[in-house]
């Protein structure tokens, strides 16, 4: 075919961005609630125009093209609502988990350059204490609380609009910290192009109906809430805000707003199931549910309760979610536990999700034989554009047509996939993930602890918490379980204090390496 | 932010292409249901093989990039495997109108240089006659029919299956001929990466669920089918084939297959309602209808017979369909008359049109306020790349930012367009486009015929039909009207026969140009 003249122009190409559905649905929807919080309701058009102006305030005092602008936030509707005004200012949006302590948010700060901070005043002294050290602090501005400084904020725009969409659809949109499983935190690189994709990947896969009423239960400072701003906002639906994870005030907000799905870490689901002691919903509500294979007793309670639960699985590197355990029809006769084990399974890729296999250490796919064990790798236009200055990590988590998780998986016959164990060793205690090199860290600073192991052990509550395995310098003074526990509550968000010390001599590999697959062994029996 | 290191790679960059929702519906999906026709039915993974047989036949045949395979066939399943089997070759599926006569054929298939065309076992001798006068024919291969040469194609592929993914998204996929308002029929190319976005475009606008039943009304050589072939495949639906519009057969099918979804132009929806005669669906069925404004009538009737309605509106430039109807909250209060006026707008863009306005002379957009009359500009990555070997017609298309659509509409207040008016004389009946210049030329070519305008009149089983309106010369034995009617039948397909022939002298302006509005209005009084 002779393509002469058939190029690319401004009316047939348009850079793939999530900008476009704001626009798009304050222009289709001005009326329908966008978002919900507390009494407090906003239309698509007060979202566009508080959007466009804070895209303005934010080019007044000079954040534009590639810029990171932080956030330190629940999910309040300023932090939605910087999912569109940040890259409106051609800028780049990094949501920061709350619950990391000040030494890794300034290192945050400063490996991203955030040129400005906006924090719940309920952190502002942490984000305070963060910036305190730095030699070019980000600015603070402080939402909520008896200071808030957010609406003159937006007020510094003068009520003009600023809507700049992407020249590039690979431009960045967001830039994500990982729990830093090998060390450091490292900075995903999330593109417009993958946030656009990300956002029909999710309704197809999980059959989202526009004007859906979704319950935003998982923090938007992971994974950008697993892309729902974007996703909600492309099918004209509304948020509902949640500050806090409490089952009572969950299923409150259900019945009051008619919330048809949510997502969460199957410790959410145990909190509401609790919280619902037996009571059955008004009508069924759909759960996303990841971060660990859902337990089959929460499993079954969550679905006699009238949720429909749906397992899924991704990383910080693909956008949140990009497989799913997809329902099939023979599944229907499956007995309870049948369909338990089945629904632990990490399942298949979404539509947009171009390949996804288990690699061996060539990287070569594995056969679908439930038993051969590798890498999961994945290929597809949901994930990073690699790791923010640091090329090493990024040649690393891309190999040839793959990238590669981390995560060991075999593939059954029927080609779902599913996690055996994992290549890194983070634990993941409600949802959050733990990196066992820093809780190591911490025991290692100790002065009487000479080598520190953390492993998860399995946790009713939480799914997994950290499980320590230290040995003691000789010489000094012997220390115990509470003690070190409380030494390392001075270095570690609450969250990743090890639960349990055990003070033994770590079982090494002739070339020194500690066993950690034995001491995962013990942990379980503990 | 500093971008070093962050370019795309295999990983996390691939071209956008709707063969990627075959292979993985054929991987996730295999024993679903994709096609039935009539006792037939085929799986995904049936389908999947097929479509990759097809591709190494074609590829054994010599054709491969950029190469033009056309079909001339109903809605059969091999018509459905065409939609990834030409790409799947690197090729570009041409699928030709049935009803053209032999003349146009062989324009089309000279000027699109056809490879290769399949047909229909019915049209065969219509293809062989378009064929016979070329350079360079065409090979053809007969599908159904006693002498089914289809079989023995995919043989030739020895059992090889070849799956090419595009190089890049802006490849072809698709070369669809207007229906030539203007003269001779164009070549609309359509891009890999506008029929990926459609897909999603589509099921979200129209809320289409994963597994849905969709019963194939639409000839796939309008539009490819407005999509659907791609849009199920990504929803891992089933599509039931059907080779008639036969409102008996279609309800026959929705029964037979608890069909939840169709597409037509309003003729279509008036056939249905007919054989209906008041009786109610089992279960809903959506439908969307564009080509001409749903009636009042029809729209009550279809509705109380159980159809949900959208009207949505495109055209062969824009993949098909890419502005709906779309429902507002409001309208549940509104009167079945304003409802049915509101049925009849044109609407809002799709999720994945970037744009959509009406524009002045100078291509600026008009107000929204309902009077302001201008040429609807589209704007999105659903727009063709441009008509092939005609450098003259794509620059003319596209104006600036935008594609201009030729209809002529107004903006009302809440944003919704409205069509009032066709820059382009088309006249469509029956959802078919007759292009008034087409039926002029074969009028003139009689010899007592001096000047001829054809313009649109109201058709209550058609929508529109066309009337013409004829100066004779003077000296020449005038003939009468059935005369010229028969005359016609030997250069013209029957549907696009002029209904009446009324001999006057034509309005003129001042510099001699018809002033076919005049024509218009004494059409609608006949």
């Amino acid at each position: 075919m002779d393509e002469t003249g058939l190029q690319k122009n401004r009316a047939n190409y348009v850079p793939l961005s999530p900008l476009s559905f704001l626009r798009r649905t304050a222009r289709v929807y001005p009326q329908r609630i966008a978002v919900i919080d507390g009494d407090a309701r906003r239309t698509w058009a007060q979202t566009y125009s508080r959007c466009a102006q804070a895209a303005a305030a934010l080019a007044k005092r000079g954040i534009g093209e590639g810029d990171v602008v932080s956030f330190v936030a629940m999910n309040i509707p300023e932090l939605l609502e910087a999912h569109f005004a940040v890259p409106m200012a051609g800028a780049v949006l990094n949501a920061i988990n709350v619950r990391l302590d000040a030494a890794t948010m300034r290192y945050i700060f400063s490996h991203g350059e955030s040129k400005i901070v906006f924090t719940d005043a309920e952190f502002a002294g942490k984000v305070a204490e963060a910036a305190s050290g730095m030699q070019n602090p980000p600015a603070v501005v402080k939402i909520g609380g008896e200071e808030c400084e957010y609406e003159s904020f937006l007020a510094e725009a003068g009520g003009e609009e600023l809507c700049k969409m992407p020249r590039d659809e690979w431009a960045p949109i967001a830039l994500n910290y990982t729990s830093g499983t090998t060390g450091k935190p490292k900075g995903v690189v999330y593109h417009h192009r993958g946030a656009y994709l990300m956002a029909f990947g999710s309704a197809a896969a999980w059959d989202m109906q526009k004007h859906g009423m979704y319950l935003y239960t998982v923090p938007m400072f992971h994974c950008n809430g697993w892309g729902y701003a974007w996703t909600q906002t492309m099918l004209a639906g509304t948020v509902v805000c949640l500050r806090k994870i409490d089952g009572g005030e969950i299923l409150r907000l259900i019945a009051e707003h008619n919330v048809d799905s949510l997502c969460g870490a199957p410790i959410v689901l145990s909190l509401i199931i609790e919280a619902a002691r037996g009571a059955r919903l008004a009508r069924p509500v759909k759960v996303k549910t990841a971060g660990a294979p859902p337990p089959p007793s929460v499993l079954s309670a969550a679905e006699e309760a009238g949720f429909s639960v749906t397992h899924v699985y991704g990383l910080t590197e693909t956008f949140g979610h990009t497989t799913i355990c997809a329902w099939q029809e023979e599944w229907d006769s499956f007995s309870p536990e049948e369909l338990s084990a089945k629904k632990a399974q990490q399942g298949v890729g979404y539509p947009i999700l171009e390949d996804w296999a288990v690699l061996d250490s060539e990287g070569k796919p594995l056969p679908a034989d439930g038993k051969s064990m590798g890498e999961i790798g994945l290929r597809g236009n949901t994930v990073m554009s690699g790791y923010l200055k640091d090329a090493k990590a990024t040649a690393a988590a891309f190999s040839g047509e793959w990238f590669k998780t981390g995560d060991l998986a075999v593939l059954h016959p029927d080609g779902y996939m599913q996690i055996k164990d994992r290549l890194k060793d983070v634990i993941i205690s409600g949802g959050e993930n733990i990196s066992s090199v820093a809780v190591e860290a911490a025991l290692c600073a100790h002065p009487a602890v000479l080598l520190a192991a953390v492993v998860a052990m399995p946790d009713e509550k939480w799914g997994e918490a950290p499980c320590a395995f230290v040995e003691l310098r000789p010489g000094k003074t012997p220390p115990n379980e509470e003690e070190v526990i409380a030494f390392c509550r001075n270095r570690l968000p609450g969250y990743m204090l090890p639960r349990r010390i055990i003070f033994a001599e770590l079982p090494k590999t002739a070339t020194g390496k500690i066993q950690k697959y034995k001491l995962r062994e013990k942990a379980k029996s503990l």
